[in-house]
């Protein structure tokens, strides 16, 4: 008997959420946890016991990861993973990596509660750190399940506050691991539920999505010196005005990604102007480039063709351009077959769902290259997020757990 | 017998002008001279001394404006003027305004060397104060002169340590005017010798430029509200992205300005986007627009057309635009007999010049209203204004210097 859609949810989901998040609330509004701090330390054992409660059995990793498991009867070398990073960003809100945890648990709960143990050992985890809020690294949780953290990397980093690493990772009680390559070979799904943090589902209305890539990104930093002159006594003719060349590639950049349409998006976040003074034309302007796609070829031929319209603006301009690619990371596919779990579970159920494609980055990147994973959104409100302002309404949490209850009973209860 | 061209003046100008830029020298090059410091007080003091011992009536007007005068023989009622200001912005350069009060001075010495006293009384003046430097308060020497400085307007201000006006004015042994809207009544034209701050001359290669107009100008700030959103997970239909709409106005402004042509000339010289950052689409941006012309209807024009213009890209992206005119300075035209002597001037001797206008503001335009006044340029290298860097190389210092001795000679020595 396939477990029916729980009507009861919305209370019990909002309830749990507004518990974890008060570890680390801010006077203000707003949660900050951050990896290793007094409020991610008691974030982290308060999920211990509410597992140790309801009867999962629960483990600590060596870096911290917290892993609360309802055993398998006959298949115990099989496990569904689900849940999501605890971490938040400073001044963060209630839902995004907490809503992960929450949900795993409360669909392990209701499983146990109405069908007992499964075929397969099914966990719920509370993962360290995906921000990258606290040091300059991210994914420290999920790279170190799927064996991919590089304990050099984080050894030499230190905070905000000048702590190093190595001594918060130390003074939380954990550690790096000994074999940092290896990989637990029992995880063969992960799921992790999380909102959207963009208004796609709101716009069209829909309860969950279904995440089948999760898009790769591209940033550059774009230089372009021009010279800085007299806003008064230099002709419009004699001028080689970096706002104006800036502007006429923000155009370009711009209007290349709405021809190329979705799901590629190109954004001009940032822009510094020099001497950025009213009575000066400008000399020098510095700006940042953000490309997205689900596509590792259209979003390289995307990126290419735009690099050649910035030099052809800066050509007919005569300014310099300097174009510096800092970030460059391929599209994830989501899994096929986990997909299609949760695209049936979705239809089987009637909720009101949207196949689509993740524009944030998320845990699910680094562990879908080892473990089969995907991935099910909630809406965010006005696509708010990283605000004490993002908000997911309480129906809509309660969908996105019934979702999750139905793909773990089919994956962890079924031969 | 009218005056020849001085063929020895290159060194002389140029050895005077490097003796004034000694007082308030930078010990990392450029000249700092603010109203009424230590430095200002000294250069003036030590022009006095100059001025006296080439024979000059010298005298300090109440607010420190120093005038030295060649007396005439039979117009004693009547006097010619020329001269500039004697305050520097903060590390400033060797020419704006010190270079009027030097060439002022060495075409009194020539003519009264050469042709002993004139007809009319022929000053020079080193007036106090330009830039606006020190104080929140610009021209405060030439509007002295012509009776349009405020006192009120000054008493309340302070400098950047915080010491008020009325202190510096005080301790410099100077006093506010007793009769501040009083006006001389001999003043009867007035030349001003300055750089040009601009590159045009040194691009047409005319070593002297005749002003017709000092530009007026208008200067906004613009603000645009969008709504700032993730720059992953927002398709790009559904962004309200404030740098593409600054983009698209910044290059309508520019558009525009080139297609109205010269003497028009438009600048967004500052950008201010928010929050700024490489992975959110900007939801707000703040910008500048300064918008130059010689002609008040023309200026109004323009102005108009492109504040239309910004409300119609504004309505097309669904964003909030406010418009905000914070400076709103007329056009200054110079005196078209004054101009006319200078023209017949340097046709007569000639001189490689160019009738022009100024983009920059200067003491004439204060000035011009009440005397007829007109201005002549030396070029400026590179258009460099404002910084240790500026630079007119010595023959044109000559060449313009040649040019006022021809026209103080027409304008005091001819009946």
């Amino acid at each position: 008997m396939d477990p029916k859609i729980v009507s009861n949810l919305e209370n019990e989901v909002q309830e749990k959420l507004n518990w974890l998040g008060e570890f680390g609330k801010d006077p203000e509004g707003g949660v900050s946890r951050l990896l290793y701090s007094k409020e991610w330390i008691e974030a982290q054992k308060s999920l211990e016991q509410l597992f140790k409660d309801e009867g999962l059995a629960v483990q600590f990793d060596e870096v911290g990861n917290l892993f609360g498991r309802l055993e398998g009867t006959t298949k115990k070398d099989e496990t569904i993973l689900t849940g999501s990073h605890v971490d938040t960003v400073k001044n963060g809100g209630l839902y995004d990596g907490q809503y992960g945890i929450i949900a795993g648990f409360l669909a392990l709960k209701y499983l146990k509660e109405n069908y007992g143990a499964p075929l397969r050992n099914i966990e719920v985890v509370s993962m360290a750190e995906e921000e990258g809020s606290r040091f300059p690294y991210s994914f420290w949780g999920s790279k170190n399940i799927v064996g991919q953290a590089k304990n050099e990397d984080v050894k030499g980093i230190k905070d905000f506050e000048g702590i190093p690493f190595d001594d918060a990772i130390h003074q939380a009680g954990f550690d790096y691991r000994q074999n940092p390559e290896q990989v637990r070979d029992d995880l063969k799904t992960f799921i992790e539920l999380h909102v959207e943090q963009g208004n796609v589902l709101e716009v069209e209305k829909k309860d969950v999505g279904i995440v089948q890539h999760i898009v790769g990104q591209r940033r550059y930093t774009v230089t372009v010196q021009g010279e800085a002159n007299h806003a008064g006594t230099t002709p419009m003719g004699y001028r080689k005005d970096a706002a104006n060349a800036v502007s006429r590639m923000v155009c370009a950049i711009n209007d290349a990604a709405v021809a190329e349409g979705d799901p590629l998006v190109a954004t001009v976040g940032k822009i510094i102007l020099e001497p950025n003074t009213v009575n000066v034309v400008p000399g020098k302007a510095t700006f940042t480039m953000d490309i997205r796609h689900t596509e590792k070829g259209a979003l390289v031929e995307f990126a290419d063709q735009v690099e050649v319209k910035l030099r052809e603006i800066a050509g007919n301009l005569g300014v310099q351009i300097d174009i510096d690619l800092w970030m460059d990371a391929d599209p994830v596919p989501m899994d096929p077959d986990v997909v299609k779990v949760l695209q049936e579970q979705c239809d089987k159920n009637d909720l009101n769902y949207k196949m689509m494609h993740s524009g944030a980055g998320h845990d699910s990147q680094n562990i879908a290259p080892v473990i089969p994973t995907a991935m099910i959104f909630v809406p965010s409100h006005k696509g708010i997020s990283h605000s004490p302002n993002e908000y997911t309404n309480p129906k809509q949490l309660a969908e996105g757990v019934n979702a999750l209850i139905c793909a773990l009973y089919e994956l962890g209860y079924k031969a």
